[in-house]
């Protein structure tokens, strides 16, 4: 027994523990932390919905390359590796609002290169996304598989003023309605209004599954871009823990849609894995605590009376 | 304007801006940061309000030298340095329910041994304690300065059973009882109920202020210890955060009263400072942020619509 009373550490005793069960190993290691950030470019930006133009999400991507990111800070403090994973940004899926934003085999490529992206090495895998518009298709996916809407869902994403709010929601409902025949089927939902950045999220979420690797979720979008795997199967996200709650309005109620509790709330809603790679902080210091420690024996140190 | 939606960093924004206020540098540094674990016998020990003897309070001090406690590992990895700082162990404080805990002449003792602790160079400084019994002398500085009684500020403290909260309850209303006449005297009140490691705490936060560092408040212990400041002048700790919220029952309570919004809710309930060396991680994140990214212009990307 560890020189504290019993559960005293709180959740950095579960997380302790969590870890050690997904990496079939005690005591757990972080020794390779790896963040991911996948980007994708969303034809519902023509739509009117979002506060910054398209041409950022690129522009980004070539701001993570050099290192100019918050994202890009947060993983060195973190001590994690960062890789960004552009996808197809030359070709933004289709306006969901008219036909499915991606067809099956642009779903499939894209949920196959976030699969590929997981390194059979990582002790931790932290997901995040960068995509302008992709609030947008974040919202809608929540709002096909659990209602609502788009009041229910919708929020303001990197700042979007009411006249964009206004539409953001118009879109979502319209959404909803045009493919009203698939809402059943969380895989179908999920190629019909996600993009391909989400694709990649929950091919990297089944990589991780499938080697051991616990996951950590980040915003929003992320969580969003997971949903369709919290329907499959009522234990898909046992291996993933939410990193943080977003500023971003509907991420409490999608969490708790998802029975996910999240680490920290400190009201970020930046996406680019920015939450997930301060809660891998948290989870280093759980680490540190389980591994050491010392015992009551070991230290001399009375038990209880 | 840095490569982020303005705010979406959200508290890690407000936390870099506090740092650089209170260190007056922009941007602020986190070269030094110093971890101050104050601890104290409590006599009121003998009324049977702690799951474990009064003997354990210097055996964890023996712990923290030799590297077993939490705490030691929690610092490591916050990149933090940690000094113990033993008062008089051999020597309790008087049992509160009889007789003032402190003598102004000792109060000031330990409080002026506090003060001297705080290195001039420290960028922070994360306040913490421990002690046997002290949660005990915590609820009653909560109860003697806020009112509620023992039953609205006694918790389980490290694992009390039913019998020793009731005796918990009845020690802290008996000894509100006996100091009636002091308890409009906030420092009065910190030297008749609380022990010589929260004068401590209250000297290293006067010291931390006077000298422009930022200051990291532990659990439930700590906050009590500091909340006769808090009561004295309404601004007394605004160089001050709550680093997490305790499961020590009354903390969210007392919190509230002083107007603190802690940084993080991780179930933890140690003492030692350990909250504090966990929120100490998200600070180096907030720096980190705030000094490393690149403006819009710098990474040419383009801003909003």
């Amino acid at each position: 027994m560890l020189t504290k009373p019993p559960g005293s550490l709180g959740r950095l005793e579960e997380l302790a523990i969590w870890l050690a069960q997904w990496q079939r190993r005690n005591p757990p290691r972080l020794d390779r932390i790896e963040v991911l950030v996948f980007a994708g470019n969303h034809g519902v930006v023509a739509q009117g919905i979002s506060a910054f133009p398209a041409a950022v999400t690129m522009q980004m991507v070539a701001n993570f390359a050099g290192g100019g990111a918050a994202i890009n800070q947060l993983a060195t403090v973190a001590g994690a590796r960062l890789r960004v994973v552009p996808l197809d940004l030359d070709r933004p899926t289709a306006d969901f609002t008219k036909e499915p934003a991606m067809e099956e085999e642009a779903f499939l490529r894209a949920l196959a290169a976030g699969y590929d992206s997981v390194p059979a090495e990582a002790d931790l895998v932290c997901l995040g996304e960068m995509g302008i518009g992709n609030t947008t298709a974040a919202a809608a996916i929540a709002a096909a598989l659990f209602g609502g809407g788009g009041m229910g869902w919708a929020g303001r994403g990197t700042g979007v003023d009411d006249d964009g709010l206004a539409r953001k929601r118009a879109v979502i409902d319209l959404a909803v309605k045009r493919h009203a025949g698939i809402l059943g089927d969380p895989l179908q939902v999920a190629a019909a209004l996600g993009g391909r950045e989400f694709a990649a999220i929950l091919g990297a979420a089944l990589a991780a599954r499938r080697q051991g690797i616990p996951v950590l979720i980040d915003g929003f979008a992320c969580t969003a871009a997971l949903a369709p795997l919290g329907m499959l199967r009522a234990d898909a996200l046992a291996h993933a823990v939410a990193a943080h709650i977003s500023a971003e309005a509907a991420h409490r109620a999608l969490l708790d849609k998802l029975g996910l509790e999240p680490l920290v709330d400190l009201g970020m809603r930046l996406g680019e894995a920015s939450g997930a790679a301060v809660a891998a902080r948290i989870l280093r210091a759980a680490v540190a605590c389980h591994t050491g420690m010392a015992t009551f024996a070991q230290a001399g140190v009375s038990g209880k009376l």
